[in-house]
């Protein structure tokens, strides 16, 4: 079962800022599509506004320590680890290296460190309020926390 | 009945790119902010996902021209005009200044001008699709197009 | 020479907006992007905030126009042609059409048409406007306008 | 000296995502926003890309905790408040609430707390890189830490 994704995201230029690098909230951006793609690489669906509940996962908290800037248009390795995992909630933490497109694709040194907290919720078409709900179980066979030397 | 409608937004740090200026997708952010406090304004809704059916303003088409770039932390004058109305479209006009904050709030040049046009729809929970509505009364009673010489 | 590029692009969860759909503002950014794909797979530069001068290409005008709305997580080609070129300017014409990936990749319908009109412009260190300047010739020998019939 | 700074931000609809919520990165923008208004309420500047040097503010961190959504059109207030300041970063923390507007403008609970560590930062221009910087004295002059009951 699988604790961890990697995959690559070039910095666009709209990602950009009048600083000259990227916005620091598409780093966010970039982990939250790292998490989709993990899912959906592994047959799994992250949100769904089906017909009768719409279902997801909501953020509980996210973080991002920025060590260097990303500038446009650097080609970055996202890597997602799966942390701990509760019945209701999924840690993940990621980190940004850049990648040496004209040295055979080396990822250089992590730029940017970042940690999400997810939550399955469930929200019946006659509710107003997202509500927390049990991981299914879909998942749970799935995906498994990163052993702790990750 | 009025037909325009006018308001003043800065642009932000994230609202630049690397160029300096603001990025060119952000000055349809600004038309379509502008309408929506248009219709606030006038006591309307311009997106509602009820409890029976989501209704709605899509976009029909979108276009802008740029004369000069904006800056930040310039403040814009937003002007909306509305144009022709069918019964199931609105079109908007939308030019932008910026406004010399220094010399007592006089707006500048033209920098760039848009326009909108908009089509109302409504969606029922058992409906996969948004289709084309006719304008609600309310809202023909409260907003109607511009004179010609606008 | 070439005059179109082709890409695709899958509309991510932060891509939408609570109509479900795609916001109509990332169209634009999905035509920035491949006009910036076009340009890096001919190893051309599209934004250089170099230490003598900032050179890119600011947009003259922007328009889309929207058939169909585009959801997560469809992936969306994007097929750019090169229209009319001046010294100074080039126009491009993008349609849009939703990958069906269960079905061996083949694109459907087109559901948004676009258009964007950009200019070289250049800034010297010492200057706070961006100028028109001449397209370099490095670019009009790399890319050419599409034949009529496209 | 003002160790806090309180302002209101409405949820727009390009804010939303398809969960019909305010997308969780645009809790980062509002913090920054707020940070930005709250120099620019006391003469200072966040960010300038001049004739000699760019100085700014660069982000360390950033964090946000999610205690419920914010939903369109939500008039947010936004309260930034002072942390500890070392002589090149200050901490800020970040308080969210939803206005009652049909209620006298009472702020309900919180929603969301936040935090940002920003660094400043300046690049000469025939500098490629962005420098820690000892924090200008027109700043240290202004700005205080909060109290510690704040």
């Amino acid at each position: 079962m699988p604790h961890e994704y990697k995959t690559t995201r070039r910095v666009e230029f709209p990602d950009t800022d009048m600083a000259g690098i990227m916005h620091f909230t598409n780093f966010f951006k970039f982990m939250e599509s790292a998490e989709h793609e993990f899912f959906r690489t592994h047959g799994l669906t992250m949100h769904d506004n089906g017909a009768e509940q719409m279902v997801g996962w909501a953020r509980v908290s996210a973080s991002c320590n920025y060590l260097r800037p990303a500038h446009y248009p650097d080609l970055l390795e996202v890597h997602l680890l799966v942390g701990k995992m509760t019945d209701r909630t999924i840690q993940y933490s990621f980190s940004f290296r850049v990648i040496d497109e004209a040295d055979g694709g080396e990822p250089g040194p992590v730029i940017a460190k970042g940690e999400l907290v997810v939550s399955h919720v469930a929200k019946s078409k006659d509710d107003a309020r997202m509500r927390g709900a049990l991981i299914p179980e879909e998942v749970t066979r799935m995906i498994q926390s990163a052993p702790a030397e990750s």
